[in-house]
């Protein structure tokens, strides 16, 4: 920004020329040229959580980005973080919470309260750990989360008990594997915008979770949209900004 | 039959002898050793019809093989049976019947009473002829048969409407496109086995029916069995059988 | 429901017994019961349309689906509509439009104001029929619908060119085939919910929208749900109840 | 179901009003409302065990879920149970049955006398296990069991050697890895319903099981359902439910 | 040939140097230097025929094709050939023989008594057309060939009244579509190399012919190879190759 | 660029501030800014042909879009053209050419001399369509090209024959389908980058294309690179890309 | 076969009916009516070896399946054997040999002359397990073995030096992973049947193997059938068997 | 070679016959015969580095080869090898360099200045093993290499950041993973070849890498080829070709 402040100064005091200005114009890299609106991250920094994907990276690694990260006071989520990564960063910031089911370690910038609501839904036990990450994630962009967990299709009356949080959520996260037949139930109960989250449960025809993402990709229900398998946290976060939008 | 008869008594006596008598015994052609219990079309005339599958077979044909069936005074069913086909074959025998829908051509050989309840559900209206076809086989089996369409899991409502229907079937087929999440909640509510009939109805990446076929065989509920892509007449075969256990 | 009050009254009256009651109960079918709730398609009437999907029906049978609806008084979309749908039945009711490229079919219960933003974009001129039934069924929910079409990410300054009206919807539905890799890039730009919808449109290793279907489901950009392969209404409804939240 | 008496008590005297007992009929959870019929897992208690499947469950879970179904008195299965569960179950009851083969843990409510015949047939050694979790939960559906193992297709003479048992059965389970062809050999033989079992056993194009899967849902005989890969579990309960029939 | 005669003749006497020689023989094409082993069409005129494969080709095309391997004396086959393509060559050489289920057209270059057993096998009537190639084939190799058709596994008592013929081939083609088991049946009874060859007949799950290919592959069977969907040419080559090691 | 040249001027006489210039160009169009840089077409045209993918556009649409190029005076390819479309575009300029077996209709902006050398190869005469695209569009881009058909891996003298002409490309297009194991082949003869071009050219297990696809993938040569199933037009393009390098 | 003897003893002298003898028969466990042809085992040890798969099995279980062959003085061969296992049976029979590369043990009942020619060829030297276990098996079945190792298609020279014995072998086993073109090229060289076993060596889009699978099975030499991936074992068997035709 | 021309000798001295020259011609393995320009090593020998591929070799192994290649004073290049491999060969060659992150050990043969520029440009930071193979080797054959790390199209503003040298590069090598949507837009900006590099870098439905595969073949710019999945070694050789074109 500085750099454009200053090459129109010595433009406006004629130290360099038009055909200059334009010329530099083009090829300044980008970000120098202050694109506010372009820049993703400081985008998403209004409201939106900065956000590590632990898996594969080292705790050295993780810390590293941490400290860059911290300076920024904003709301921090980290997703698929071992309890060493956590016991790690715990270390340098106290503030941290750890979501052992989720697997996320989470540092929330100001205590706002939760809003609307975004309902979370798996169908087995086995497919928690998503769905604890989604609602973390949700969480984390000002949602007011609750948990429906284990209400299978094949016991449909467990999950009919459950109606009236169905239509009264803004959102509702869907998590589940096998059959992955629970998001188009739920769909045809909710009054939202569904999105579903396939799991990796199951085992023979499940093809790593590939049977309950076309599942659901072929739901006869209008009012659903997928992500990918065991994606609780992209799911969470759309969620979250979807509950936002009001 | 009467080649190992006269065998035997050429060998009583004495025209030929032992080891001659097991030599032939080892290579005559099975059929002729009269294994009745080894004839699978034999074994399947006391009480199951004899079946012909139409498609790709030239009118011509099939008139041909029903005329050799014909005579055999069993029930018989065409399956993938054109008008065409059913038109030639009315002027060879005027007791036969057209169900256009299921494309069935079906004779039955003597009028008993229907017994059981071979319940037949489906999903979307465009599963019709899968279901249908299921319906036919297992009436032509024995079984009294009732239909319970359009009840898709995004309307749960109208499923459980007939839940009392469900808990008194000797066994359910359930026809489903799409997501194929039917068999699923069926299976939660009845008491009896569920067939699945995957159909090749949908897009995208219905994958000619293989999303919903992954989804039965994925299946919680643990009463539910599955055939292939469309195959209604396999469903209703299977069902007609367990219809006819009690 | 008149049903149950009956009921009911006879209990009071003591003509029946609490035992009676409570067995009718757990019989009577669900719809009986008056579950409004569960009752999908009433739910839906508050604001959403009656959806009629044409692939697959006659001229015939969509006429008569379409005059039991029309008496209900609510918004109607008949989507993959061809034109002598659209003739046959624009000599029952003169108020429907049709929209030629989205193949849909429309009537709007009354004429609102639309509100929000849902931003429709598209790579290729080939994914225009998807697009347009994306907005037309937004629109129809309610929603002020912009198009932003033929900004395929291999000229990325054309899609630059649209920075502002990408941050300021409420929801954006891409389309997308080839790579599909449309709604990564956008989805760094905006703010607000993406839902990505993959076309069946490109050659070789397309497989008819799987590869844009992967492309979309492995995003790295947190804001984006995907859609079945050519499933515009879907996004479109989605869409649309997003808007809504607003 | 004391709420609903207790409401319609209320009711009856004049405390509450009509609308007041319709209001509430329509949002108390569905299992206050007593609906035995719905209630997927009392329904089953009238003669099918409860069902724990263990894999992914921590011994402590298992015991505690285990402890919560003791009470009920009813037949209980544990699947896919290892020896550390077992040797920790036998603790809390001593009446537990292992089956180190099968991997199940048994407990039968009441000895009563197996009846009809269910036969479980496998190609492989290595299909084993599958083979005797689909026999264990059979029989403890009530069904006499018999095994007969070792049949490949490629040595057919040691599989017509069993046809008297083959055509006496009321259902037959047939578990096969490989090339999966047992079901359709069999199949041809019976005279009742097969469910074929796929087995994730076998290397190079196997496709951890789908190879087999694909065999069998191709099968060539009518008489054949299918369950999921290795899933002998639900072979044994649909063929305990249809030797139940009778 | 000749050009390379000529060089070393010029090399002997003197008019071109070794260092010039050695240059030529590296560059010549390989053709040139009359390298017969290498020169495919060539090794197998010694018995084999010149094949053209005819989908795809226009009849001109043909014509001149076949002009051009007329001169050469040697047997031919045309495969995939429609009865246009024979009734035009019929005109250019009267000598051809068509086969209308096999699509094949013939020419054997002289009548040498067929030698050997090549048994060809066929599951069902639609798999005739593979069969007949195969069989065309192998015969045009000099094999004696005989067919037993319509031999599927859901009726082994029709197959195993063929045992002594399967036990003195010296190769068996086995077709099969659907659930493609009849190769591992049959290799089981058989002392001689099995070709299966899966055809594309079927529905649903049979993808196309991918069915019944991984069942023979995964086959427990030792003496079974395998080639491509409807290849009944590369089978039936194979065998004739087979049967001609005697 | 007229748009910020007068926006500077402004600023330069006062008329405008620093913060009405910053604000400007952060909004501005990028097509307005004039990054002629970033314009992908303007870019191509410095030596580079405007494409146009004729397939699923209609006659009337391709003649508007080749009216607005033609005023530009570049070279220009269309693609995947029929007669039809030729016929009609001759028309409107007469020095228009088309290869009817490749499908391209083409315009060289000016005859300049062709340079280096690209080889097209292809295995089969079924690839030829495919080769003949890649070969126009080449020579398009100003590459010498030449042509060697027909040199499949199963007649390698055949190949061998034309080393020379291998070692001197500057680039090697090959085209294969069936197996596609060309590529690999010739990648161990030549000193220069291979592109191969899978094919769906085949039947059975080919899928499409998919098979020579995954040989050319996983190829031990390490100087292959691969493109989409079919894509001619691509590999061309590359490879007149490479040879201009020089 | 005792059994019928004094069965049709029996009848001979009267003391059992023709009703009875025809009765039995046709219960009679086919094994005891002595089908020797039908007996695969026994056929097969007419000059072939029995088989063990090792892989699964723990040392008790082979060293038991191995104590029961013993006895029976054919040929052994046990394939997937690790060390372990060697030492173990080393012990029970000092005879054993292992070929730790292949991971086969083997037992030759007798010292015969090999005869012919199979020729065993790879492409890279981590083929080499299964282009061993290929030799080994082929090697037990009577056939002189000889190796060409290390001959890629992306050094076709390499290849050609081997151009005599390639013409002069029987049968040629190909194993080849990676793209898995050899089988092609060597077809195209060959005068006799090849066999081509496609390895799960490579990484990426091999597939396990399947990518080297499909160029096999889609090869344009006509003279080449496959086998499962990594099945060397197969491969050998029927090499093995074609080349004891001659 | 010394063998040719002492045939040759011995032909013009009359001591060998002219045919006996042309059989020995026919015969002699390629090698010897001296074809050079076949001899695919020797060919890449100039200016191209000797290459090991490490995965699965033992260290003895390695070095055994290293020191077979060293003598022959060309550059060297091992991949995928581990730290000990290189503590191994250190002790050996004290020259050798290693990179850890791309598991290269490369030996430069002479210093000669690098030339032109190949970009390497990388989405994530767990693509960056893959990304630097491609550099190690690009940089091997000759080229100057640039690295653009951490540049993914959700964030398209830091891509835009570095278009310059996008536009001055000679070759662009692009690896990413997760939806691979990288290399098209890089393919609009770029003037230059572009090497696609799919990475197995991704979790659910990347399917191994065969998400972004898909994608970059699928890619609408039409300057991408793309190489194996994780095969930084192939894009890096192909682009050191492609640079030393000019």
């Amino acid at each position: 920004m500085e750099q454009i402040e200053e090459l129109l100064q010595r433009f406006r005091t004629g130290d360099t020329s038009m055909d200059e200005v334009l010329k530099k114009l083009r090829i300044l890299p980008f970000e120098d040229l202050g694109f506010a609106k372009v820049d993703h991250h400081r985008a998403l920094r209004t409201g939106y959580p900065e956000v590590v994907f632990c898996e594969g990276k080292k705790v050295d690694q993780i810390i590293a980005i941490y400290q860059a990260l911290e300076k920024q006071e904003q709301s921090i989520l980290l997703t698929r973080a071992s309890v060493e990564v956590f016991d790690a960063l715990k270390k340098e910031d106290e503030r941290l919470h750890y979501n052992e089911l989720a697997r996320t370690i989470t540092l929330e910038a100001e205590e706002k309260e939760k809003q609307g609501l975004v309902l979370v839904m798996s169908a087995g036990t086995a497919d928690l750990p998503v769905a604890e990450e989604a609602a973390t994630t949700a969480s984390l962009l000002g949602a007011h989360v609750e948990r429906i967990y284990d209400v299978g299709v094949a016991g449909i009356h467990r999950l009919l008990a459950h109606l009236e949080k169905i239509q009264h959520a803004r959102c509702i996260v869907v998590v589940a594997g096998m059959e992955g037949a629970l998001p188009s139930v739920v769909g045809g109960l909710a009054r939202c915008p569904i999105i579903g989250v396939p799991t990796s449960v199951g085992y023979g025809s499940n093809l790593g979770g590939f049977a309950p993402l076309l599942t659901m990709l072929n739901s006869c229900a209008p009012n659903i949209t997928v992500v990918n398998i065991d994606n609780g946290f992209g799911a969470g976060f759309s969620a979250g900004m979807i509950n936002n939008q009001k």
